[in-house]
């Protein structure tokens, strides 16, 4: 690794606005801004953590600090000026006119990892912590920022590790066979160790519904009123977090926040326009949406007599949904009507579903440790697969060596997930993802 | 007036990134911001212009800094977060919920000027700074946020009270028929405050052709290559000022910067379809653009002969550009063709040829003062037509109580640009064309 440089980018949202902040980071950071930085045309001396109000070269009157461990852990300037397209085009320039580079995409945050301020899936959460639009992705991403399942993680490596070191104990006095590791116990640790990690890698389906949006498929016989259950429940919640300017619709599109979780439709365009496209493909649409969900919203025109519908909905959070209840119903319904009812049309009953919808999935949510992170997740499996590997191999007699490959596979993924051995494509991979300035 | 309460809005541009900054200003900004700061868990104090790292409520780790007196003049707080649209939106209602009010478009200006920290020109200029996106029309704000024509305003404004004092002194002793005001001193006065008045009006046609770019009407007969001229143009240079996401093309459109200067091609797309329309029409629209630019290129194909244009092109900074010179050209233009011949197509001679736009029009941009502000513009012209009519009443031996009103009313209109005289509307007007959280 080559010493580090020092970096600029613009760390506000980009475009127009009241303040924009420039940040530096690296050795240099102080005496790059420091040759920009006058008041009353004298150059002047940063003082650590203090707002200096002064000009930067004849371009703006800023606000300037200097951390001397800042957020990467490495000195840092904040330049704090007009939020015009001009000023933050022009300071850049002038910063990397004196020798700051222009920093890469989440180049901050990753220093903050090399530079041991944050474990890799902490420098993950920070990403997440930017891109959250609820308050279930934020609570989320905040659960992971402070530590999240790395406490977890951690007890679970250490298990691993103390394991493979009695196996490869073992090794060192192969020629004497003899068992370091109680094979009894040995066998339990990783059954223990087998199903924590199921429970957290099942965590994940919550773990990335609450990050996505909870999956919910809408799904009934033509004409039962899917869209227009859709458009009631869309009603008045899609501009929830419209407030603030950028929350465009596109992201938004066929979700609805209700307490602190969003759901999501899937496919209901699909669904919605089954009635024009013949009745197998309908079917066939219904069939994917209802996979994917975590709860299946099943509508049925309550002025017509019940049909069982043609999906296998086993296993599946059913929300059976009267619909039309607004028109004489059909008699058989008489008991049910007063739970299950709603009018689409009128609006009547969709609280209440809202309400059930969120009693279906909220105790998942709420669970402490919740998986989000597609790349956690897929080091976990890979754990597991280990992990699985080597019992089997416990339960087969395999020698301590086989065993210790097995375990350190273990172990390898693991670790890879706050970081402790991961490959520079990786991290590559992962901090591309954040945007320039973080 | 009432008392001024607590605002608080989000100052950075809205969107997400890495880092955004809320900002409270009123005399209750410390104690409902310190209400939601706490350090492991203390509510803690912040010192005065002191960078603290602290945790809000339970909604992000943010940077505190506390201004006794803030851009405002009041007591100031900022709050930089993560640039989440989450966090951004769950801070505001925290703090509206303790009592601050969300503040409106260019509310933190208002109270600038109201406070006296700026004068009202110079709040102008701050929205106009944070619009711009060239250096020339960053440079005409930065000048007029520094004062710009204030001071030159000021003189003249000093002048014109110095007058009216002594016209009013003569109404106290109408009944002696005496002048203290020196007629041909007075008669003098108005003329130099006349044809400074003039000048200042006159440069608004290059200050507001800076702030909007320096309208460009190109013409030439269907053929001649004008669209290919102004695609030579555009060429590589459209995307000068978008190194910066959010500088969208729509608002470049049809622009180009050379040096320091933008220029602005006025109907070019009327011009550049009017071969597809009937002759008439082309020259209508030409007359328009000619009437509207400051800078007329002329086209012409060099293949053919020379035709005097059917418009009238006096007055105008009209520059020749053979076109099509890669060809055999007509012989009639060998002495011309070294110093205005371009290609569209080859792009020779495109270089040259922005360096003569640059030319025509640099002397007047670099001048020191150069009004851009419309309604400073609308107002001297009132002062103008104040200061003419006293110059007439002057001549036709008007008594001083008649000259005098003439007078007030000049005076009247020079105090509104710098706010010394200034109705609510107008304050209501100026600043809700401002971004919120400036």
């Amino acid at each position: 690794m080559t010493l580090p440089d020092t970096i600029v980018a613009i760390s506000t949202p980009a475009g127009v606005g009241g303040i924009a902040v420039v940040r530096l980071s690296g050795p240099d950071a102080l005496s790059i801004a420091s040759r920009h930085l006058t008041l009353n045309s004298q150059l002047l001396t940063l003082n650590s953590r203090h707002a200096t109000y002064c000009r930067f070269d004849d371009i703006d009157d800023v606000i300037a600090i200097y951390y001397p461990k800042g957020y990467t852990g490495e000195p840092t300037v904040e330049l704090s000026c007009h939020g015009s397209l001009y000023i933050q085009q022009a300071m850049l320039e002038a910063l990397v006119a004196s020798g700051a580079r222009l920093a890469e995409a989440g180049e901050f945050t990753m220093r903050a990892f090399r530079n041991g301020r944050l474990n890799l899936s902490q420098a993950e959460a920070v990403a997440d912590l930017i891109d959250a639009a609820t308050p279930a992705q934020h609570r989320l991403a905040v659960s992971q920022l402070r530590g999240g399942y790395a406490q977890k993680l951690k007890e679970l490596r250490q298990q691993l590790l103390d394991l493979t070191s009695l196996l490869e104990l073992e090794l060192d006095f192969s020629q004497e066979d003899v068992e370091f590791a109680d094979r009894t116990q040995l066998k339990e640790l990783l059954s223990t160790l087998g199903s924590q990690l199921s429970s957290l890698i099942s965590s994940f389906t919550m773990g990335n519904a609450l990050k996505r949006g909870i999956p919910v498929a809408i799904i009934g016989k033509p004409n039962a009123g899917k869209s227009s259950l859709l458009n009631a429940l869309l009603g008045d919640e899609r501009a929830i977090v419209s407030d603030i300017p950028g929350t465009t619709r596109d992201t938004v599109e066929e979700s609805i926040t209700i307490g602190s979780l969003t759901f999501r439709f899937i496919d209901t365009a699909g669904l919605r326009h089954s009635t024009d496209t013949v009745e197998t493909l309908g079917i066939e649409r219904s069939l994917k949406a209802v996979a994917e969900a975590q709860i299946v919203l099943l509508v049925h025109d309550a002025t017509t007599p019940w049909q069982e519908p043609d999906l296998d909905l086993s296993g599946k959070n059913v929300i059976l949904v009267l619909n039309k209840t607004d028109l004489p119903h059909n008699s058989q319904f008489s008991i049910l009507i007063s739970q299950f009812s709603i009018s689409a049309k009128t609006g009547a009953g969709i609280d209440a579903l809202k309400q059930a919808m969120l009693a279906a999935v909220e105790p998942q949510a709420a669970q402490d440790v919740l998986l989000s992170n597609a790349r956690h997740h897929a080091a976990l499996k890979q754990v597991q697969q280990a992990v699985t590997h080597a019992a089997e191999g416990l339960d087969a007699g395999l020698p301590a060596d086989l065993l210790a490959v097995d375990l350190r596979d273990a172990l390898y993924h693991l670790g890879s997930i706050t970081g402790e051995v991961v490959s520079n494509d990786i991290l590559d991979n992962i901090f591309s993802r954040f945007c320039i300035g973080k």
